[in-house]
């Protein structure tokens, strides 16, 4: 496959992600040549007035179908897969109705199909379904698979919103679409379980057999009367084992605190799943945004061009940095005296230590000051600590530990 | 490989985890033959006492090694390698020491290398830093990587225990060895995060590079105060791109509660991964034990045997199920007057549902009962919702929604 060692990439659509998708994969190619010994390089964009399927299809070894929906694109993948092209597609529509016809066709023609960016965009629960646990006996997975709902919901915990609300800001900061049916009914939930299950179990389900209740007749009076219990409400799709069948379903519900999921907030995606030998994982990350979504569909491409990388690239020397950057807490045993925060203050201020919350506690010789210093190199840190620790109305030596901040 | 559909794994090393390794693989060898068409089978096992490492090297495909230290570990992979055997490792030492020797000897003579196993157990970090990730610029990494540390920082955390207090606990309990100071010096975790390092950043990490701090002087009141300033306390393993080069460290480290590695607690693993691209994935799952870790050395074993898994099996019918146990939320509103928690009460009763906790709130006509119910059949609890909607004091319909709880 490939001329050259230019591996041949068609593009099936252009929007949000399809953009997305060209933009990464001309800013990654040198990277993934350097690693794989190939350079990845689009032969072609087919959007609803330019260019020609066939064409595109001709001059590919690897086919990416970001167009969405039913048709053209159940059709499109087909014929690139009867040609003999790889395959990947972030769509869960063809997948959750047509999977079975797919999966066998790509099996008979010898190519890859890849669908990671399908189900929690680059959250990597197909692969570690198919994969890494490919050797489990898959018991259970629960998932929130659906950020729109995730959002709502959210919303409703936190500030108290109505559904109606709620489902209004998610619409205005881009997180639901001007018709919301297709995920506050649970619809777009039950086609991801559907390939989810038939992953995890190995059994054909289309997403018709998936029964699916929604968010919209949910109201706050039942987060705020079960967070007294000490539940949060989420949309949950479930697909398990019962008895010698299976059961796959999405619905609302009630986590307690301790499950992995109930820490899921926003639009987040989250999978847990269940199996005797290894207890429960959890994978969790951004839903679907576009960038997310064409991060997933190039780890397929990028699959799809070699053999597994079993081993890791020759490594290259990059010099090891010792003195970085960090947060941190600062804990003082001082006399409470005029004078020592300010004194505190300009020693830190002096090192470049900005300080982001500080409590004083305790009176006269009791005082304390617990402080948390905002990023800074250690070496000015460790200065200013090492200054500090001269003072003479510090009562015992000054305790720090660093402070790890989400960078987003 | 393999002959007559047999793929042959020799196992070096029959501790805890070689032995649950063993009875996994006996345990799921026809599952693995159904879905890819080999049957694994044990061609040989070394033990200190038993079998000769050349013969089982000899009449095996695969060699399986699980008996940790540099010596003679490190030998033995390297002997199977120039065999042109396939090697699966959860030997972190050998991998943190010698990883770059290992690295080019598996490429020179073509075979796998696969290690899932020596960082997080089950926990997929490994696979998909280097597959799914493969195409992403990796800018961090944070893990919680050792479990018998986040094991003790949770019960000084939740206990109020000393430092001592909780290492004796995590002792009596199985978390800590005898000597415990390779976990809590931070020596461990130093060694997993080189490896990690080395995946995500293409440069060699030995892990006399890692600089690494442990908890042995972390204070209760540390915690105590921190946790007035909304922040936790973690051992974590850091590495990340800085400038030019890269920082590799390990360091006790608070955490702000919106950090996903926040809510990880006892001896569970975590490793988040940041990407311009995908902003950030977390994994999380149990650390190390047994079954956990030969778990992820038969995916490794699995991942070997094939090519890439790139499609599903050939599905197999299963009965779908509708009618499934859950446990179950309900609200009532009544009119408070006696009897009515008593009819509600029996009610459940007669259909099975037993109650876990049961609030009673409100008076006269604005009282109202929210009530969780242990797990049984939907079609009995529809059932009895059905007879309670009924009853007269009843001044709105019933309210209910679905609550998952830990099955674990």
């Amino acid at each position: 496959m490939g001329s050259n060692s230019v591996f041949r990439v068609g593009l099936l659509g252009h929007g949000t992600v399809g953009a997305a998708f060209h933009a990464l994969l001309e800013e990654r190619a040198e990277a993934i040549e350097a690693a794989v010994g190939m350079r990845p390089e689009l032969s072609g964009v087919l959007t609803r007035g330019r260019g020609d399927f066939d064409d595109i299809v001709e001059r590919s070894d690897l086919v990416v179908e970001l167009m969405g929906g039913l048709d053209p694109a159940l059709e499109y993948v087909m014929r690139a897969i009867r040609a003999r092209k790889h395959v990947v597609t972030a769509n869960k529509q063809v997948l959750s109705h047509h999977g079975e016809e797919l999966y066998a066709a790509a099996r008979e023609h010898g190519v890859q199909l890849r669908f990671e960016a399908a189900v929690c965009g680059v959250v990597p629960v197909i692969r570690v379904i198919h994969e890494t646990l490919a050797a489990a006996h898959i018991e259970r997975v629960h998932g929130i698979v659906n950020g729109t709902t995730n959002f709502i919901l959210s919303e409703m915990t936190v500030t108290g919103a109505s559904y109606e609300d709620a489902l209004a800001e998610a619409q205005r900061l881009g997180y639901a679409e001007a018709d919301p049916t297709d995920d506050v009914s649970g619809r777009d939930a039950a086609a991801k379980m559907a390939i989810l299950a038939r992953l995890a179990f190995g059994a054909p389900v289309h997403i018709d057999h998936v029964p699916h209740e929604g968010i919209e007749n949910l109201s706050v009076e039942d987060i705020a009367y079960a967070k007294e219990l000490g539940l949060s409400l989420k949309l949950v799709g479930s697909a398990e084992r019962v008895g010698g069948g299976i059961a796959v379903r999405v619905f609302p519900t009630f986590l307690y605190a301790q499950h992995p999921l109930a820490a899921v907030n926003g639009s987040f995606n989250a999978v847990t799943i269940e199996s005797p030998a290894i207890t429960e994982i959890t994978l969790s990350g951004p839903g679907a945004g576009g960038s997310q979504t064409a991060s997933a569909v190039l780890g397929d491409v990028v699959s799809a061009m070699i053999p597994p990388p079993t081993l890791p690239a020759p490594a290259r020397e990059q010099p090891l940095v010792t003195d970085v950057e960090s947060a941190f807490y600062l804990h003082l045993e001082v006399a409470d005296r005029p004078g020592v925060l300010a004194q505190v203050a300009e020693i830190l201020g002096l090192q470049g230590v900005s300080v982001k919350s500080v409590v004083q506690r305790g009176l006269g010789d009791d005082a304390r000051l617990d402080m948390v210093a905002h990023r800074v190199l250690e070496s000015k840190f460790l200065a200013a600590v090492d200054l500090i620790g001269r003072l003479d109305f510090l009562r015992a030596p000054p305790r720090f530990i660093r402070v790890i901040e989400e960078t987003f």
